[in-house]
């Protein structure tokens, strides 16, 4: 852990962005709303909601400054000299996002440059200010961009590339020849780049399929630990730009996902099937091989997805069907004591 | 493998405990009850019903002890001079469980100390008797305390804290700052204390909100093999003591989990939802975010549940609801061939 | 990557196998039929349909061979001098199973031997043409047979046995005294051999089964990317040969899968339960402990199994239920709205 530099209210104005009421701050950590001990004079913490009670507990429990919606702070009636700055956001969870990361003290990097353990074979190729950390593997003519970061024990395969800034944390696999965009996370134990789960029916048992495609990430994609993406048949399994990826969540050969995609954790997308851009799918769905989920298509937890989704839907279910059908179809159901009752005292 | 040293009816008078029918007898290996090969001379199986049938078939396989129910050694009718001891116990599950530790012929530990190949930070710190296997890497910081066992191509992360007597078994990930109590066992490849699922919408996009809180795993908690527990947004996500979680078990970020809870393989646990003591979750179960689920409740196997569950409750069925009620719905939906028949011959 | 050395008709007449119409040609490598650009003239195409529009494409894009059904290329009314080989098949998809894998540019093995940065034991025995990766760790009384792979990071517990020319990708952990068998497959980061989920209840919270048994993998088995297998409590959790076994699958302890099984991504086993010869599980099923799953059964992707299943019997649902009933079911839900009008109506 390091101390990250204070954070002004100047620099604050422009990064949140806010609007500063009260007196000038300067903060160093960010509080957890839930705590329950007082406040170091450094903690900024981030409120979705701060009304009359919230103000007083926060202003005893002596915080440098308190990040609320405009309209809260707006509506504060008791303000006073020596009072902690409000700074008035329009997104209270943008503001999170961004002081999270200001804020962070954990260290990108232990130390920039290859670790003594790492094994880097010497034709991988390794830009500017990269860090490899302990144990990791670099393989034959793999390519690290600038400010490239390798965990612990990770595995960058022959031929692969990994774009600018892109973080591999711990025990990573990425596979021979995977394309890995900028400013990438892959979080420990993924694995990208795995032969798919297909095989050929042959006269002495299933033959298998060798995945001689791969994988394509394109920039700020995030895949979460121990989860899957599988390399294409031929061609390439292509995850678009910000799209984001839970943990365990496993992506099968030739699926192609758009950009701006939520993909919540142990969710299953099956072969060759295409997701659009801005879709949003809950944790522990599943979706069968061979489909198409349309832009911005919102696909609820645990749903079973078994065909085709157009663009703009919300799905649920299993198997899956549009949510308010769904919906009716619960309600309906709800509905069959009394059914029941009807039909057995006619019948 | 070593073998134990042989256990003594004395002993497992006091382990187990039981009462001692029959000869002396010294085990030194569990036998599989559904094993059809004669038993070796030192063997004690296990047997959760022990019939006159049953006890034939073991005193000719010629094993040394049989460990039964209580009320079924009390009813064997033929017993002779030469028989096998018979061990009466009020629990065989249990009397299981502490014959198998007792002669568990694995070593804990291939080696007590560093393995010359582990990369352990100089400012980590080591209690007595620890044991580092090949490969493993310990951060900047970080506490092992006594007995601590770290397996193959482990990682714990800088000021990362590890209890008294834990094992992390092969390729397990304990991520920076993380709390682990005494006496737990992290199975290979699971990752404790990787970042949670949280984005803000901003103007380019999802940005990601770093996770500046911990995980804190309480004593005697087991954690299976490629699980996954996020750490907290801020604060800590919370396992509390004895609670045991399967393999491949996705547990979200800001979660807390109580004493006592069992949670089988597959089962997901979305962020901020909190878990009582003495829950019990079946397997690919899904829970939602922001819900509770009271003490002493059970959610079956594959359940979905989407609200707060109360104390003692068994819920099942997706989305999940009371068994009770899901027994009836399904009931209904089995009348529904009978209703449709009514209803098409008078409509 | 590695070209691999040209394939002509004449072995692919024995090969694939085919017969061969038009020129002689040598190819190089297997051509994604979805792909827009020219095709290089090395290249060979496997087409599930060759119509006219797909053979005029074909040609014109200069590929070398075309490997489409036989009755497909029987009704080419369009065949000229100079024109691509047409390679006629009884069955595309095991056509290109075995040309992806005799045209994989991947070597197996970067190179045969121990890696300078593997820890293997001394008591280890290694067979002939034995490949051993970086930072891969192979126990006390291991034993790898002839060309068997090792992959980078990889760990072979104590007393394992891994089969001839089986290979273990990136990560993978088979645990101690495991037996994988001939020619098997287990991809990154799986997890063979873990102690199983299976505690008893004591007066102090759950008490550990230590899991004395082990896992036997036959021959020609593949276990997918992060997988988990866990150990039996005594005895052996079995996987027969030619069980195709997906990413982030689970299987409990004790578990005994038959041969020529698939298994889709994310589905469970629970322990204790049988699944028989031939049997097809789709993606994200479930299936509960202590049952029986007959040969040649099916499991729809999905499905939550709650209990036996005979043999050639299709299920899907959750409760898993035959297919047919679980279609008509889903008829009948659908008839509700019809239903609760006429109800509604009358009452």
């Amino acid at each position: 852990m390091t101390d990250p530099t204070p954070l002004t209210s100047v620099e604050a104005r422009e990064l949140l962005p806010a609007r500063i009421d009260g007196p000038e701050a300067a903060v160093g950590r960010l509080w957890d709303p839930s705590a329950s001990a007082e406040a170091p004079a450094d903690a900024v913490v981030v409120l979705a909601r701060l009304d009359a009670d919230a103000w007083a507990h926060w202003r005893d429990a002596g915080i440098a400054a308190v990040v609320a919606p405009s309209t809260d702070v707006d509506a504060l009636a008791d303000v006073r000299d020596g009072d902690p700055a409000r700074w008035a956001v329009a997104d209270t969870r943008l503001a999170l996002a961004r002081l999270s990361r200001r804020l962070d003290p954990r260290p990108a990097v232990a130390a920039v440059g290859v670790d003594a353990s790492a094994v880097v074979d010497e034709s991988a190729r390794l830009g500017a200010r990269v860090a490899v950390g302990p144990l990791a593997v670099v393989g034959a003519g793999a390519v690290l961009e600038d400010d490239v970061v390798i965990g612990a024990g990770a595995s960058v395969g022959a031929g692969a590339r990994i774009g600018a800034a892109s973080v591999l944390r711990e025990r990573v696999v990425v596979k021979d020849g995977v394309i890995v965009g900028r400013r990438c996370w892959l979080h420990a134990g993924a694995v990208v780049g795995s032969d798919g789960f297909g095989f050929a029916p042959g006269p002495h048992g299933a033959e298998r399929i060798h995945h001689l495609g791969t994988v394509v990430l394109e920039d700020d994609v995030e895949v979460g630990a121990n989860a899957c993406i599988d390399r294409a048949t031929l061609g390439a399994t292509v995850v678009g730009s910000r799209t984001k990826i839970d943990n365990l969540v496993q992506i099968g050969h030739n699926v192609r996902i758009g950009t701006d995609v939520l993909i919540a954790g142990q969710t299953g997308i099956a072969g060759s099937t295409t997701i659009g851009d801005r879709v949003v799918i809950g944790g522990a769905a599943g979706v069968a091989d061979h489909v198409e989920i349309g832009d911005d298509a919102r696909i609820a937890g645990g749903a079973g997805v078994t065909k085709s989704v157009p663009a703009g839907d919300a799905w649920g279910g299993y198997p899956a069907q549009p949510v308010r059908r769904w919906v009716r179809e619960r309600y309906l159901i709800g509905r069959l004591e009394a059914i029941w009752a009807f039909v057995k005292g006619r019948a």
